[in-house]
């Protein structure tokens, strides 16, 4: 006979959490394809405002929308991390973007970009000389994008707190550049602000694939 | 001056979780109307196997597939709560069917439809006379569905343990109904498997509307 779980005593039942953390280590031999997933396809204003530093990253309030797998979510904003949080193959590159975004029910996609050092960027540095600026000025998020919006896959959390496992991550493998100099300039603001790896837990990696 | 995070003490951090626990008290007119909504198209299998008494509820696997919300999830087991774990505007059904599905990376989305006492249903039948039974079995899942699929859509958990908390709910308004003789048979079983409403901490419940 079945032993029935105790419905009197619901407040002793166990609770899974803190099993999908984010960042972790992706391997890319690991990546599984899977063609029922969606394209990115942003449509931001062109314009961010309130740069703030958050004790946690260099932050930017933005607007406008993206398609992202199959479902339109709203931009909210933009951060950066150095080093990078996610590896790919056991390389930390020097930076990751993190474009924020949320459905109305309150689910998150964050796409993730990553930075090695190379020729200076324009878009990026509006970022470190617009601190404490609360007003809206040109903005052209999609130029710290690549060409490319293949993505990898998975689901995670929050990297600060209150770490919420909500998230819908989307990794781009193509990267973009900085400078030494504004590298410098942001790790005058964090020497580090990138979290510790996570145990992936047996997680599934997809992608689309090209 | 912004007062940093440290990063060098992560494991200080809080973590927030157990904020998005299902079921929930639904009151209608909160409900948002949100047209970038998809509808929910289920491609069953027509079979069903492995009815089981898991200590939590009757459960029976299935297979195909529903499109919910614009993505495709792979149906993988229904079962039966009684009496209804969600409320709507206070009013609490005699049974709810969880019909649960799930994409690769792990995401669940998990069909409620309620019933009320009235004329017998023949699928509900079937779950209760299979019980044990390994073997596959003509299911027509669909004739436990009702004829409008409109819903309303939040962000919950699983209503028994684990009770992991990246569940996206689609709760059909629209009731079923099955006989008194079997819900009298159920309740042999389990005289109560509900879970207990949880706070809904200011979730936001939308729909796709008519």
């Amino acid at each position: 006979m079945t032993e029935h779980f105790d419905f009197n005593l619901q407040e002793t039942w166990p609770f899974e959490s803190r099993i999908r953390q984010s960042p972790i280590a992706v391997e890319t031999s690991n990546i599984i394809q899977d063609d029922t997933l969606g394209v990115i396809s942003p449509v931001y204003s062109g314009v961010a405002w309130n740069v703030v530093d958050t004790g946690m990253s260099i932050q930017a309030s933005i607007s406008g929308a993206a398609l992202i797998n199959h479902r339109l979510f709203e931009a909210q904003q933009v951060h950066f991390h150095a080093p990078a949080e996610h590896t790919i193959d056991g390389v930390q590159h020097a930076g990751e973007l993190h474009i924020v975004h949320r459905r109305r029910v309150g689910s998150f996609a964050v796409m993730a970009i990553f930075f090695e050092v190379g020729p200076k960027n324009d878009e990026f540095e509006k970022l470190l000389t617009n601190i404490e600026q609360e007003n809206r000025f040109s903005f052209d998020l999609t130029a710290l994008l690549p060409d490319d919006l293949n993505y990898y896959h998975y689901l995670g959390s929050l990297t600060t707190p209150p770490l919420s496992e909500n998230v819908e991550w989307y990794i781009l493998p193509k990267t973009m550049t900085l400078s030494e100099a504004q590298l410098a300039r942001f790790h005058d603001i964090y020497p580090r602000n990138n979290r510790n790896l996570q145990p992936d837990n047996d997680r599934i990696i997809v992608t689309p694939g090209k």
